[in-house]
């Protein structure tokens, strides 16, 4: 899951949505007043997720399909796992960015991005990639103005918990699955991410649940 | 520099306070209505310091003297700027917070904590054992509700620049020292891993200047 | 480069044979009585080196072209470059040691494998991805009994000094160029990886001058 | 554990010697016809160590008490758990070895020199704080010539296997206890550690059982 935002002309995409992590930051972007691209492969339930986001925080959202592998061969579906999915985003927004000398990626990787597993070379290969991809382009493109940072994600996302009173925002505990994490939680990070003075950027930060 | 927070009673105390980033961590918390404990060596600045938040954050705000180090010998000061230090102030703190069930204690590294670097082997010692301290309580005490945080800053924290426009908050640049950290934007980071939600919790997060 | 040896007939595998390390690994495997077999595209050049390794140490060499890329468009050139040459040549061999219950597979990776580059984002990438292969396939293979590591060669390497005295084995100052390896040197350490016993196998080592 | 050696008069000084690790370590310098000084803090032992060692390889061995605690606080306790006491006996030789421009400093570390681990802060921080000290020490003296590691062992050591075949060397398993390591087989990467070549120094190497 990647996410892309510009401040000017206020667009946030978010590549690889599903129900969980992609929704929730696409929700909050919205919240905060940007237009929204959502894309992923299933055109009919993106089409749902713009149209719920639309309607509860009265955004634009738009919804496209894409296929970061559109492959046949085993071949291709590893470059899709590996970094090229993302290496072909980035290219795409780059050079927007670098122009307006603002904007921010933010890259998702999990524990497999820092250890290999046994029989999970692919997804790890395709993690390790994805952050040495995150480093490269934040040693590149900071300095222009581009803000890039790498989010390790150690644990399972559950689905949203929005049952919750008032003043929940600090510590209170949420009494959610054990150790599963809540995306709108995971979202207000990335939205802090993105918001970070270009004075302090962060280049990587770990997102646990605190039962794990 | 080390700041623990406890939302019960509102309560921040931020331990090796200088001018720059603990200043700014302290008024950040003071701005959003905590009580403040800053701790230092120097009770005269300190007091200046107190004074200074107390009356631009209309916020109550407590100097108080500690010396870590206390210490004449080679030995007691290799303690000092060891983790004995970081690990006395968390003793007297986690008891009060387990017992509440919440709490935030952030430590501060910096590129020492990750590198060794040839005739700082003081400084590197102290800053990786920082490092572990702060993963062996994260294990121990956030399933506690105890949220425990390594922040490492990668550069020079310079002072602050507070004479910056309305909406400077996202990704606008500073002009400030090249490649120095504002300590006001640092201190936005302290805040946002203080009032993570405790389903997405940071154990480790860098923050540099755009410009390195 | 990498090396792959299996001590059931005596094989020793080297992969991406150019005139500095691969030679010194192969003469070194050699010299210690395998059968070895050198793989690289440059055929000519390749065979040149069997001869000479054959001729001094007295051992059979087999020169193979290989086309680790056989590629032509960008996208296969990021695979060669990425882990996938180094998957598919696992591919082959990982079988034979299993049913074995033996073998050594050595993988060589750059200070590029730790941390990324600005401008280098595909050497990274693969550099990363190569090393994530290599903890995968120690985590699934090493209780077979195949012995999988990953050499981090942190400089340049240039070309074998070897107008040295007899006992120069231990800590002797070779006065060789400043900073750069000595591909017999490293050859050394590849060596000793192989020999380890299973009892004290090592995954990850690192390795440069003393002059860096 | 601490190993230090100079080819010149070829003596090794092994620290914190026990049963396994510290005690295969002196055996194999001194078959290697090294003079070997043990150092720890039971003494009675130590002297049935150099005693065995002495008369099995017909070297000469030194036994020495050592306290490198020699404390009774809490402070200290931790201080001898720190890398302090690895600091101390690096300052010992140091001086020397720069003067004759050679020399080997192995420093032992664990699973906790990368990893915190709950409960365990004073054994974490000391090697975390150990790993800090030999990468700076590695840094700053290399160039002069003395080559410092860090050995991290992954893992059990149980007491050697000394019951095997002549040609066990290669990948033969030993069929000891289950992911046990052998601290015979430790002692051989050691003693290569210390015989590699100035020009391709391992600053760190991690060894582990195949079992694991």
């Amino acid at each position: 899951m990647r996410s892309m935002a510009s401040s000017r002309g206020n667009i946030a995409a978010i590549v690889g949505v599903g129900p969980n992590l992609g929704l929730s930051i696409a929700r909050k972007f919205a919240h905060e007043g940007y237009t929204v691209a959502i894309l992923a492969r299933d055109l009919g339930r993106l089409s749902e997720f713009a149209d719920e986001i639309a309607r509860e925080e009265k955004a634009q959202v738009f919804a496209i399909r894409i296929d970061c592998s559109d492959s046949r061969s085993v071949r291709e579906a590893f470059e899709a796992v590996s970094s090229l999915g993302a290496f072909n985003c980035a290219q795409q927004v780059l050079p927007g960015m670098v122009e307006r000398g603002k904007g921010t990626i933010l890259f998702t990787g999990c524990s497999a991005s820092l250890n290999g597993i046994a029989g999970y070379s692919e997804l790890c290969c395709g993690k390790f990639a994805l952050r040495a991809l995150s480093q490269c382009l934040a040693k590149e493109f900071q300095p222009q103005g581009v803000h890039i940072a790498h989010i390790i994600i150690d644990g399972l996302i559950g689905p949203p918990n929005r049952c919750r009173g008032p003043s929940a925002a600090t510590t209170t505990s949420r009494g959610g699955g054990e150790g599963v994490m809540d995306p709108d939680a995971l979202a207000q990070t990335y939205w802090h991410l993105h918001v970070q003075d270009r004075n302090a950027w962060t280049q990587e930060i770990d997102v646990r649940s605190s039962n794990c």
